[in-house]
Order: C-alpha cells, then structure tokens, then sequence
C-alpha cells in the first residue's frame, strides 16, 4: 500500500535543500526527517531558531534505513539521536532516540539552554508567574495538536461520501482557530505578544499548508478576507492575519520549506484521502493523530 | 442523557473523605475535582505526595457550580484554581485555570520547588543527562495517556456487538502495559527505579481501577498470575507486579481512593457502555480521550 506515495521526490527542494545542506556533515545530534512532515518541520524549526549545531537525515518513508531502525525500531519520525553519556533509567550507549515533535522541541529548548542559543522558546523559570505561563504554553500547544491538526486533516482529506460533510470539517476547524487566536495577547505578532514562542513553532508547519486546502478543497479554508468576517469576528480574525503574516515569514520556518509545488505533490494523496501516512490513515479511521 | 450517572455518590467515600476533609477550608489553591475520576486522581495525588496546601471542591458533574463554570467555562475536571498575579499572556484577575491532568502534574510540580515539597517529581536540571531523562519521561507519561489509558477503557466497555473483540482489546491493552514495563528500571520498585516520578503517577489511578475489569469483564484483564505467562513473558509481568504492588499501596493512591464498592457503582455505566462521561463517548466512537 506504502507504495502509491513514492512518486514524492526523495529531499528538500528549495531553502530547505540548502538548509539541509548546510547541516550534512557528521554530527553527533542528529534529526531524522522527511522533508514534506510538517510533524518534522516543528523540530527543523527549533534547530534553526536556536542555531543548535546538528546534522539533518532525510529519511525516506518507504525505504527506512537500518541504521534508523536500529535507532528507531518503530521507525517514527521526526526522530533526535541524542548523544549522551549513559545515566538514569534504560541509561548506557552514548546515542539515544527521541520522538513525538512536542518532546523533541522542549528537548531542545531545555537541553541547549546557553545564552548563545538566544532567548527560551518557552518561559523558564520558577516564580509562580512563569511557572503558570509556562502551564498555560502548554495548555495552547496541547489545543494546537489535538484540536487544530486533527481538524486541518478532515478539512483536506474530506471525500463525498464521508459521514461528515465539508462544511461542518470546515466549521469544527476554524472554530479550533479562532479558540486559539482568542488568547492569543493583544498586542502581536505572536502568540504571547513580542515573545516569539514553541506555540507559534508547533502550529507554524500547518500555518504554512493552509494554501493546500485552497489548493484542493471547494470553498477552501473558509477562513474569511479582511471585512468580510462580519461582528466579533472581524477583530479575531485580523489578529489570525497578524499571526499568520508573521509566522508564515519567519526566516526559521521559509528555510525549513521547500518548493510550493513539492508539497502539493506530496499531498495529493491526502486531498484524494489515499495517503497511507499515519496522520492520514488515524483521520481517516476517525482516530486520533499518531 | 447524563441522568443515567446521578446514582452516583456526591462525595468521596473511605480515605479519600478524610483526605478531602482536611483540605476543605478555602485556600487560593483549589482542586475542582470528581471522586471517581482517574484523571483527577493524578492530580490529587501530586498535591498529596508534595503536601501542597490546598482546598478540594467536589465537583457534581452534572450540576456544575456557577463559580466553577465562571473559572473555567468548558466545565473540565480537573481544574485548578491558581493563584497569582496577573502577568504575561491572558494576564489579570488573580485566579486563573488550569487543566489537562499532566500540564496540572507538571505544573504543581514546577512551582513547588521549594525543599519543604520534597524531591521533585521530575528530573529537574539542565545537563545533558537530566534533561534527557525529563524527555524520556514525558515520552512515558505519553505512552500512559495515548496508549494504556485508551486501552483500559476499550477492554472495560467492551460490549457484544462491537467492531472488536474482547479478546483484540484486551491482547491491545495487555501489549501496551507490556511495552510500557520493558522500559522501567530493571531494579525497581518505580518506573525510574528507586525514584518516584510523575510516570508512576500517571499510571496509578488506572491501576486501582484494574480489579474492574476483572469484576464486570469475563476473563478479566488477563494479566497472568505468576508462574503462568511463559518464555520472556514472565519476567516482564514479574516486574510488572513489582510495580503494581507498590504503586497500589503507595499512601498518596491509597488516601485519595474511595470505598471499593463505589467505584464498583460508579463503572457500572462503563461496563455497561451506557456512561455518558467524556471519556467513555470518546472510547465508544472510536476517538482520543479527551
């Protein structure tokens, strides 16, 4: 089945091929990647805001090689190979597997915490005013993965003869949306106002994919024009366009994208609901997201 | 619909009465709570393990309190009230909301560092080794919330007619422990060994609710009884019961634990297939917990 998706080319194009590039040599901190995985992307991100030395392994999905497997064994991606000198529980062996994006990027932010890896991408700190901040980071990264993601699939991969219509994909999503946007601080650009943040990062990759849905679906995203909104919604949804202006420019998240006409390659399958990926297969199925 | 749970004792019932008793004088920090729910257990335990001085308000889920609904309009439980001044995003009021049982965990965790609250339920620091091993554990926290716990209520409310068997659920679930066992310190009695971390304490409220399945499902849990699951099997489920055995008896679970014919009463509606709980409809459609 795996098999349908392989007409995919096999690396980044575009600044992400010279990203990738730039990041080939042998390194002991390792991302091992697909290039089209916004789930990737997340990690690829804060690799490049903190400028963490590391090398890049594009991972082909269908030909996985050993040496990840022996990493990896059930072969999830984005994986981290971690170098560090055995301790703690399941410790020994000097390199050892991460997965699951959200883990992979608080890894990051926490483990490579000099003041050359520049500002925290979430609040650190023990007063009860960070420690909440830090909580409710959390709380919007947990909205992101498990409202926002689910919903842009069943917007894309909606098929006729789904037991749910396009319209009602299409309202569940952009009431996820304008959820989130409502804590989103006054002041912008970001989610936390002038602090750019791991919010921002995780919803980044599908910020970017939202032309897919215009790409493929009739009606689109449905997320309205500037005027068009009407009451409340016009003030939520120009701040929705502030976000979006920002994160969809932000120099980390276009050097970690490749050629706009790879991606609507590489999700053909999805908006023809054939894509065998464990996202696409979980929304299908009505399950949750891997 | 929700009329069918209202035989359902109001209070908690046994230690968990004493434990709420004592903490029934108001106090900024307030954990809105169901006696019966695993979810809020994870919470409570936290405060009980740290001693953190708080106030437990028994939450009737089917007639939400004005004020708690005013804290927190979704009416999730747990929720907890947390006191501070306003500051960073969403910022102002004095008392602000938190819920998902592991960002509260965690939270309760990270702002109450002091010495008085004993050693930290997480890895806490920032070298390589410590960082790692707070990744990994939150990796196994995850593993508990997206695996085991789904597959608890799989096998529980599973009835004839299901697009499952009995059998598939429990073989899922009993897979899910197994693999979840095989990543604990071989030394024991805790996940981390001779440490008690937040990893146990996600498991621990689905432990004591094991005899449950036991009560309303033929076959049972299918966990084997020593000396009968074989081949490597039998280390695994030797170490497994290490754990059991000390997590089950751990003072934080057992006071935060009402009479077990309550719990009996109140997983009628499960075994049954008929609870209208959030976590019961999500595991009847075939969707994520909540």
């Amino acid at each position: 089945m795996a098999s349908v998706d392989t007409s995919l080319p096999p690396k980044p194009t575009g600044a992400a091929a010279d990203f990738a590039a730039a990041h080939a040599d042998e390194h002991a901190l390792k991302l091992y990647g697909g290039w089209f995985c916004p789930f990737v992307q997340r990690s690829w991100i804060v690799l490049h805001e903190k400028e963490i030395p590391h090398q890049y392994v594009e991972i082909n999905p269908y030909h996985k090689a050993p040496e990840f497997l022996a990493l990896n064994p059930r072969g999830l991606v984005p994986t981290l190979a971690v170098p560090t000198s055995g301790s703690g529980a399941g410790g020994g062996g000097e390199e050892k597997p991460l997965y699951e994006s959200t883990i992979i990027c608080e890894f990051l932010d926490e483990a490579y915490n000099e003041e050359k890896y520049g500002t925290p991408l979430l609040p650190r700190g023990n007063t009860p005013q960070e420690t909440y901040l830090r909580a409710r980071c959390r709380l919007w990264i947990d909205h992101v993965g498990n409202k926002i993601v689910p919903g842009f699939y069943r917007v894309l991969q909606h098929t006729p003869g789904k037991d749910y219509t396009i319209e009602e994909a299409r309202a569940n999503f952009l009431n996820q949306i304008k959820t989130f946007v409502k804590e989103m601080d006054d002041s912008g650009p970001w989610f936390l106002g002038e602090k750019f943040s791991l919010v921002d990062v995780m919803l980044a990759p599908w910020a970017k994919r939202l032309f897919l849905i215009d790409h493929y679906k009739p009606g689109g995203t449905g997320i309205p024009a500037e005027g068009t909104a009407g009451d409340d919604d016009e003030e939520i949804w120009k701040r929705w366009r502030v976000w979006f202006d920002a994160i969809t420019k932000r120099k980390s998240v276009l050097d970690t994208w490749s050629a706009d006409e790879m991606y609507i390659e590489a999700y053909k399958r999805y908006a023809e609901d054939t894509s065998q990926s464990q996202a696409a297969q979980a929304t299908r199925k009505g399950e949750r997201l891997p």
